[in-house]
């Protein structure tokens, strides 16, 4: 893979306050931080024009309510092409985590997890989409 | 001001990417796409330390209702030494956006968005914070 | 305007938090916590599906910057039909808080806003869609 | 765990939106709905407030680049008390989407998440943050 090059001016008050972020998150350096702002910027893109991406379904629910579990298991059946793998953790006596790795168009990732965080007794559900990848060395 | 330079190297197929990202949003360069990136960046930090901030509150309301009008120019008089003015429009015959614009620590435009936010009567509010602008050129 | 009732059951110590919440956020009653809820929702997706919205866009610049303030201008004219008003606020000596109120289809809107953040000389820039008003009472 | 009930009134327009909503996110009932809507804004409350909290991050890197899969792993050993498990996931032939479950303090999940994110290599990382559970039946 190619590298290129390109110059930056900032003014130097900016660059002050960039330095001291790069540190604070600490980054390797300048062009680490920059390009990561860059492929944040593209994925935010890629995901709002619903092309092919990933996406990792978390989910807190108690095991003892409503059958849930059958439920979950189900619904992923009826899925599973969009389904990479599943991660089950016992967070206490009554709670678990559940991470569902997908992939898939955008919309459709969406809409499977707008159909799992409505079952009764998920308590709290998010969805990270990400790129699934290619182009964004 | 003083501008300082530096260099920053990308992969090639990021390099493209970023370049019609650059032109999709309008920027006039790579540059200035690099630094708007980065003063994002550090506005989300500024916002997040409680500094002093600008604040721009937007409110939808039905002005036909439970005097609303009143409630809001009261809460705002109550608060007057963090609002620096306010615009009222009449989208149509019921509904009004009114944009109610502040200064002063994160926390307290907060505080004050949240008491109006609740305020029967109001449909939709949003707080959109930004930094007082000292030291971002 | 009809009002209409329905029965929402929950957990005792989910209602407890809720209670605190409402207090918290000092809304008058559960009703109009739960109303602003649902609305908040519905604006939501009525800005993703694309309708006609409502859009406060605020910026941060230096008016001494690159002759900022006339683009502004010269671009705002541009989509004048796309614009209600915009109200112009002297932060300190150099930063300058402009917010421009604007209405129209929520893609539009948020093209024109995009137009806007990449000039010169924009520090921060931020926009906030909301629902245009009907039905959301 | 004991139910209690209340009484919400909805303009008529607004409940007929609300039960269009219902039904297209495919609650079982409007209850289910609210208990959601209510529990999503209590965990954001406790995210903002450090508490107790559980952790999604999820990476995309290069298996190939810089020698990255050790860094991660000797980072994630360094923090292995706030680690609960991870996943990898073979995306393409250059593409892994890792996902590394936490817990811990907001604030420490977060810093850690930094850490990661900013390793050379990382493509792009998210953190999702959920409530640790207790309460939120």
């Amino acid at each position: 893979m190619k590298l290129v090059r390109f110059g930056v001016s900032l003014p130097q008050e900016l660059m002050k306050k960039f330095d001291r972020l790069v540190k604070r998150k600490r980054y390797p350096n300048r062009s680490e931080a920059i390009r990561d702002l860059i492929r944040r910027e593209l994925v935010h893109e890629e995901i709002a024009s619903d092309k092919n991406v990933a996406g990792v379904l978390s989910l807190l629910y108690d095991h003892h309510k409503s059958a849930i579990a059958e439920k979950l298991t189900a619904l992923q059946h009826d899925h599973h092409q969009s389904i990479i793998s599943n991660t089950h953790v016992h967070l206490d006596h009554d709670n678990c985590l559940e991470v569902i790795l997908l992939h898939g168009r955008a919309k459709d990732i969406k809409k499977f997890a707008d159909g799992i965080i409505s079952i009764k007794g998920v308590k709290h559900g998010g969805l990270h989409l990400t790129s699934a990848g290619a182009g964004l060395d």
